[in-house]
């Protein structure tokens, strides 16, 4: 890097800074020049077929490396990637979207440029509805302390961020960008801290001396703050059951002793759903409870029970403490409640009766046999390694992984709450880049796969090794139980030959048992290259959770 | 449909009256009422891939039929339609965009609802800084109104509409839909059209009188407009030549006497170029001239010579006529002008000139010779035909597309301004779906076609019969002459499979003018099947258009 440092390379600096290895994104005039800064830094610039799923790639890296990044041209750019950024933000996922736009010079003039819907200062007001923080760079002086805010922002409060930078801005001169040692901590009110973990201490306590029992939420927020170690001390401090959601699926080791499931209302296992509609006292810490983790409103927590602690904030009951952090109420109610209140009762017996491994009979292989949803994941549970990330898409496949019992150290990825279909495709490629050393192992319906497959083609030009279950039944079948029509069937392809067209190698088609377990065995003894693998289900095969949210009444 | 009418069946209703004949969209849970509607509906429900593609094809669709309409479910669909309807505003094309919500009885909860960003009034501001009327259908006495002002205003100002229809409004009762007549002429203010006609009128003549030339630049809001008749008796009155641009090819006939190119400033034919900068006024008649227009800052019309009337104003120099519509000022201008002022003078000769079969030698077919674009296009010139709409996408395809001669009848459809890559395969379907007896023509760079492939899967389930030539020289051509880094290149598909995959014919690939040969014979005796065709080229082959741009003084 020359001396002489641009807004252009200052902000790729920062985005190295920040954690970012890999940036995302298409190519387009207006961002070109940033790309070249993109190309010198030490990151690596990945290409993607299309916006929308640069947009999930970063998004699957941000959520395994605590930040992403990625970069488009104007509007074409901008307005193609937005439905990935909206899911980052409803998510709390930091992504940081970068978009090149017209010269500054250009807003005085009337020249109609091309790629541009007329106005210039319609993207950045779009953005700024979904991001945290939306910066627009105008000013080579001010740009730094823009970028540095813009950045520290998204790193905070784990929202995405969105800086849009002129083409002649990338190349105008700027300070140099020194250290970054951006200040991410969430500050608490400590007398707020004090009085919320007192009250829920003596909630627990007076539980406990009633002989009734609490239990845990451990919440997505834990992982993107950091604290998941402190949360599990504190979960076995307290000696309680812990659930997790859709969401924060591995957050916590599911072999850990104390796990009882994943919550989803009645829609997941029963025992976990009384686990938590029982106890005394529901503790969540960190969980976002959409109405997915409640189970599409089949579940329900009554409000005298719970104790919803977010990042910044803490609810009980019908009051609310703001300003005090999931960190300092973590810490505090540590210290303030006293060890072992509670016992975990039969949570491991409970936990392993939701398991597919141990629903019904043991798995024993029919070769013949056609392949059905439920011996599908029952094989899968015992496929799953420690080395594994499973990426789980909207639809039935999330709800169907939900009660997978995922390997000690293996990790699971979804979007259980925006659930935009198509996002795994690319968030697998994120992932992949993210930790090298993994596989991903991808489940994804064919409704959900059509929306963005030929990001396969970025995933077989990096030579990434992910396991792929297209689903095939021939159309949405969540959709199917929720209110059907013609609208549901789709194109049926031939799945396991689209890898070829990217170059990549054969697929696989599993038509029966004895196909899927040489499917599996394909993806072992390949343990270096894409498996795509086509699972032919019949048109209205689903999972428990599905079948049961068919029957609830709602 | 029973004597009750609901809000999604009016909606639908007023949808077919306005002229829609296909919708086209993805399902999802918060749309599902409103698909029932649709399919009850006499117009056809397409499904798409994914809604970028929707949108796409409901803008190609609008552009032949005067109307197009795209459904979605709410923030995962509405935000990832977000860039076709921005596309559709820039370029005029009055698409109705229709997305599912919530109930409205959502709003005062305080549940986290799946799919959204955690605001219900996001999406519908969004909408609002890119169409021309966006509504939120809360109260079925209202939605009516509502319904009918959005899709008036849509069809009046040729831009989007965004409608908002929330689950359980789809299902609330409203008044009987009756006849739809919609107001959508606009208005002019009398006194204005007689003085700008007048003055318009004194500068032909005073040009005619010094023996100085005219030129008709003929827009693209002409053809919205439904205008072309008139403009074309207004240029014969005149008798002076005509060009179009990249927005309004074909919108008069390239076979007509008068017709001199298609002006894109220097990157054009220079002829058209002289017959445009040179002329004594410039007469442009619905053209948006944009920065691609003037060639990408290679062209210039001195102001002074320019009079620029659009929909509804016309600026003449430094001075503007507001409340002016096209319509009247055509009409008005053929009465207070004289007729034969002017002569085309050489343009049969200079239109010639511009085209592919008369550049150098004519076309002599070397079987073994490697395909270059030079000679692809000059061969695909004689195989144009009538029936054609020919589909060119933004890079090169459209830049080299300016200079084919379309025989008289066929149309031409580009996104000549906002250039989305990868617009032409979604807009290939829904101008199919528009034009039935008609049969796509599309010419697709191959990273362009990577954005959005997956759609040539709705092409095959409809059994439509475009012929599509990919372009493939392995990355993005016109960024290696604009600004060249390695981001360029892109993964090398086996393009010509890909229909396979989706159930469709076997591809063709040409490398050699013998293949070019070959492939078109095969499209020929192929009428009504999808012909997919990957044409290798070098990496660095462009268009003249293109190459005269990378030697541009910029």
């Amino acid at each position: 890097m020359s001396a002489q440092w641009t807004v252009g390379a200052y902000l790729a600096r920062r985005l190295e800074q920040a954690g970012v290895g890999h940036v995302f994104g298409v190519p387009g005039d207006y961002c070109l020049p940033f790309f070249d800064d993109l190309e010198a830094s030490a990151m690596e610039l990945v290409g993607t077929c299309n916006e929308l799923n640069g947009g999930y790639a970063a998004d699957g890296y941000a959520r395994i490396r605590g930040v992403g990044a990625v970069a488009v041209t104007y509007d074409v750019g901008g307005f193609s990637l937005l439905n990935a950024i909206a899911g980052a933000h409803a998510e709390r996922v930091p992504v940081i979207a970068v978009s090149g736009a017209p010269r500054t010079t250009e807003a005085a003039s009337h020249h109609m440029l091309h790629h541009m819907t007329g106005d210039l200062n319609v993207q950045h007001e779009v953005y700024r509805t979904i991001t945290e923080s939306a910066v627009r760079l105008l000013d080579p002086l001010r740009a730094p302390e823009q970028i540095d805010a813009a950045i520290t922002a998204s790193l905070r409060e784990r929202r995405p961020a969105y800086i849009e930078l002129p083409l002649d801005m990338s190349r105008a001169a700027c300070r140099a960008p020194g250290v970054f040692s951006p200040d991410t901590v969430l500050m608490s009110d400590r007398d707020a801290v004090d009085e919320a973990a007192g009250e829920v201490a003596d909630l627990l306590e007076a539980a406990a001396a009633a002989g009734n029992g609490a239990v845990v939420i451990a919440g997505v927020e834990a992982h993107r703050l950091g604290l998941t170690a402190e949360l599990q001390a504190l979960i076995e401090h307290l000696g309680c059951p812990f659930v997790t959601t859709l969401s924060s699926k591995t957050v916590l080791s599911e072999a850990h002793p104390q796990f009882a499931g994943v919550y989803i209302g009645a829609l997941g296992c029963h025992r976990t759903q009384v686990a938590v509609e029982e106890a005394a006292v529901v503790l969540s810490l960190g969980a976002i409870m959409s109405d997915v983790d409640l189970g599409l409103s089949t579940g329900h927590i009554e409000p005298l029970r719970l104790v919803a602690v977010n990042s910044d904030n803490v609810r009980i009951h019908h009051h609310v403490y703001q300003r005090v952090t999931l960190a300092d109420l973590i810490a505090t109610l540590r210290r303030r409640v006293k060890g072992g209140l509670f016992t975990a009762g039969s949570a491991e017996t409970d936990r392993t009766a939701c398991r597919y491994a141990c629903v019904g009979a043991p798995y024993v292989l029919t070769p013949a046999r056609p392949i059905t949803i439920a011996r599908f994941y029952q094989r899968l549970e015992s496929f799953l390694a420690e080395e594994h990330i499973l990426l789980a898409d909207a639809g039935d496949s999330v709800l169907a992984a939900a009660d997978l019992a995922m390997p000690a150290g293996s990790l699971f990825l979804a979007q259980g709450y925006y659930l935009s279909i198509g996002w795994t495709v690319g968030a697998t490629l994120g992932a992949k880049c993210a930790a090298p050393s993994r596989r991903p192992v991808t489940l994804v319906g064919d409704g959900a796969f059509q929306t963005t497959a030929q990001e396969l083609s970025t995933i077989v030009r990096l030579r990434q090794n992910p396991v792929v279950f297209v689903m095939n039944n021939e159309g949405y079948v969540i959709e199917r139980y929720i209110h059907d029509g013609r609208y549901n069937d789709i194109n049926v392809w031939k799945y396991s030959r689209l890898a070829e067209v990217f170059g990549g190698p054969p697929g696989l088609v599993v038509e029966t048992e004895g196909d899927l377990e040489a499917a599996l065995a394909h993806a072992q003894a390949h343990p270096d290259e894409l498996v795509l693998v086509e699972v032919r289900l019949d048109r209205l095969d689903a999972s428990q959770t599905l079948k049961r949210f068919g029957h609830a009444d709602r």
